[in-house]
């Protein structure tokens, strides 16, 4: 089964499903084998990875070599945060192509200006497009991509640029109109509460996506009740290494040694064991034995 | 001060320094802001983090442009691990070119073939390379820089390929003749031994770079007694992360919240912070008062 | 019919068929525009079009950038001249799969030592490989592909490097055994002697590939006589672009304007067909109309 | 002299000069050695070649990448056709960074949206942003530039988009007063008319850059007439290599050789000549040596 079309299912499956973030190969394969059923490539935290902001500094194509690293390393299926398209309905169209070649199974698109400016910090520089220009991006999605099961979920930042809740469902029924697979509503406030009244009014038109960084205190039943098909934690494995790493660099610069910081740290064993070296070692085997097996034979011909 | 000169400063102070390694920006950025001198651009860990292997599976270009984004949001010398050079004298001459571009302080080679394999893993398919070709690589690295403060690091792989310490001496000798700034000696056992012995009979030529990977439990002592220059603590921040990050994987997955995972993760600002926000604000303020003026400007103009 | 289908059909049609060099997609397009059944895309243009020479001073990775861009814009089967695969077995493995994700419909592989050097220029740094270790790249292919289609062409060097027919022929049977679709014996002498020699022992073991460069003056018919399957025109497309551009700078240079060359310049309009301006400008009214719509019933909406 | 140094006196001369179109390292070092004073790396011809169309399609780090071969393999300036800056203020600051980064004279950036669209294409989606929004731009340049001679061209597309010559002066003005080194008025008229009444109003407040695609007919003493500083022949090498690269195309697929194209093609030798195959035969000579007597004397040092 293809990954684009364990997404649709996910999507479809009726129930709460969870993805993790991941910003490079290794913490997609990670969140891959702690056992989530798909991985949420954010925009935030793979540019800060690259110690740039998430205001689109890093270019699409350099967002997509960490992509093709991510899916070559992973099964389960990527849902890549597209931001707001990199431009147009046209700069749209070349991004599915390039997604579909390295098995990416799905797209969130927002309707936010290019460049886009994360949704959580100042509001100076945050403006939403029309929604007809939002809509005819999520067509050219439609239009473009090859594989039928190839998702895009439409994600509409009315509520973070301080629009109602109105404005929202409007965008939404829009979006779903043009083709969205999937609608994802975002919110900034410390509870769920206008999340949860989209939900109502939306009534399950088609699957709805959320992203509580925010709201995370909320219970996941509260979820579950608002019929939301799938949460994003969105950034919580480039929050993970952050702690890791500050709190073991503060003890070895202190330390002048790692000692201290042994039990903080995996063993280089386990870098090895997440690179998949027994299988270079094992295929080392086959190929040299059958090198210097052709090499004889061609000795003995000649001879 | 240009980074490279530092780096020079640093091998030849007769002060025991540290470097800590880093895989992406971020990671350097933290390593910087622990206090430390220098950064070891590790093969390993940024191969690691593509989900590749350390044998040159990542081309020397993908590994270019995670050092030019390490280099761009760091102000503190980074050493770039070349592995055997990507090829022969000649792609080592155009490697210079382009760390030179990005301000990279210096480069470390090894004598081994290409492609490279991890000196911590099975021998088989890991052999060195004859002295003298080798020499000229080192000798291709001086004739090419540009800033005569460019640093290289000649490392030779005798004592993990199974040679003896006199064959260690004696092409470490005969990198020094070819203008290497410092020599690393490389050993995979679980004491200090064979390096002590080393730089005992090398009498101090030219500084010594060591990797007490296996055998980091030798106090930091024994490390200034036997006069060597700098010691790179060359995978820890990777696997600081990895630990970090199986952990609050884990927890999420068992909840279905990162509620129980909240000690374990820094703060979404953090984030913010280290990918250095506040100057984005303040540049936007900046810029659009000014678009605002000049429109206002041309209008009144055109009145 | 995927590209790489038709590359086996063409090998295996008993016919002798053509493919012409192209370096970048603009060229490969014109390639199949006059009508060409494949396109060879060669490793000593593409470098001379990055200004470098034709010795892996490029990545694999900047030139598989190239290919992909090839891929993308045009429909006929595209053979990459992989040089000697960019390192050993393992590096032959990951460049398949890369290649498989582009659409591209086969590699040839040389038996040279890495990097390669130009099969024209002088001898010194040209050395073979083993026979065993070259076949055990060949079978690395065979084992990556997932395309059953997809077509590994096994070149020796063994005349280039001053080896006799017999070694030829040894090296090209082991290959064969390995899994070679087709092999390519390369001569840099002015006329076919040697090849038509070759090809006469061969006989027919499996298809024959050539490059004529240098004995280009072979009537044709000679070749179909020898039973050769396909014929590379290696590196005219570029040839004929320097002829072209060195022409007109020239002109333009002398008279300050480009009044002189205009019969030397394609028109303005060329470029544009070549880009496929008009599919854009059909999309653009539909998405535009399709946004304004949109618009439109969201204003009803609200009304 | 840095080749920003002299882009800046070229502008600043008070004499009529040329800079000819490149589109990879090729075709600028056939502009260099024809003897032209500078290079235009333009959009449109460096996204031909890739396949692409002139609306940012090829993302700004994709031609970052073609910019860098571009410039290491020149030695007079390159002025980037930046387009309208990738993005907003912020995106043109990183930009201007990895300008100079890879010794980039100057960058003229347009105020046309992103996406920009060509100019001599339909004018749907063609589109100024405001004055003040363009004047934050070449001011963000002027303000991140480290070499205080990198220079930045600021082209009004007033009269491309149905604009009146009043406007374009203000923008000019506007432009001028931002930081603007020169500006550059664009025309799609067949006669230089609009272009020499905007000259004559400007009154030579700062140099002006012109590219008379569609006005080539304009005798040449008419730009020297109207204080004209620099033109721009903008895509004459592209339409040259097109032209060549069809007819010989044509050529070898009618005769099924090369033969009879053999006068529109540069010899083989001509591909070495321009990738400076010498000096990497002379490199080789003294590495290779050097290896030698290394090991040479090794091997009496053991013995």
């Amino acid at each position: 089964m293809p990954k684009s079309n364990s997404i649709k299912n996910i999507l479809q499956s009726g129930r709460l499903e969870f993805f993790l973030e991941a910003h490079n190969a290794l913490s997609a394969r990670i969140v891959e084998e702690a056992g989530f059923s798909g991985i949420w490539a954010s925009g935030l935290t793979s540019s800060a990875s690259l110690g740039l902001r998430d205001c689109n500094e890093a270019s699409w194509t350099q967002t997509l070599d960490i992509l093709e690293f991510m899916s070559d390393h992973t099964s389960i299926p990527i849902l890549f945060d597209g931001d707001s398209g990199f431009g147009n309905f046209n700069n749209v169209r070349r991004l599915v192509k390039k997604l579909e070649q390295r098995q990416i199974a799905g797209v969130c698109l927002e309707d936010k200006e290019y460049p886009k400016k994360n949704s959580f910090i100042a509001s100076e520089g945050q403006a939403l497009i029309s929604a007809g220009e939002f809509a005819s991006k999520i067509k050219a999605v439609k239009d473009t991509q090859i594989d039928p099961h190839f998702c895009v979920v439409a994600r509409t930042e009315a509520l973070i640029t301080g629009n109602d809740i109105n404005e929202a469902l409007d965008r939404c029924y829009m979006y779903h109109q043009a083709g969205a697979d999937a609608v994802l509503i975002h919110s900034k406030k410390k509870t769920a509460d206008e999340i949860i009244s989209f939900t109502r009014q939306w009534n399950n038109l088609c699957p709805v996506v959320i992203v509580p960084t925010t709201y995370d205190k909320t219970p996941i039943s509260a979820f579950e009740e608002a019929n939301i098909s799938l949460v994003l934690w969105a950034n919580h494995m480039l929050r993970a290494s952050i702690e890791g790493m500050k709190k073991v660099a503060a003890s070895i610069f202190a330390h002048k040694t790692p000692i201290a910081a042994d039990n903080m740290i995996a063993p280089l064993e386990e870098i090895f064991r997440l690179q998949n070296v027994s299988e270079l070692e094992e295929a080392e085997h086959i190929y040299y034995s059958y090198a210097k097996d052709i090499d004889f034979l061609k000795a003995q011909r000649a001879a």
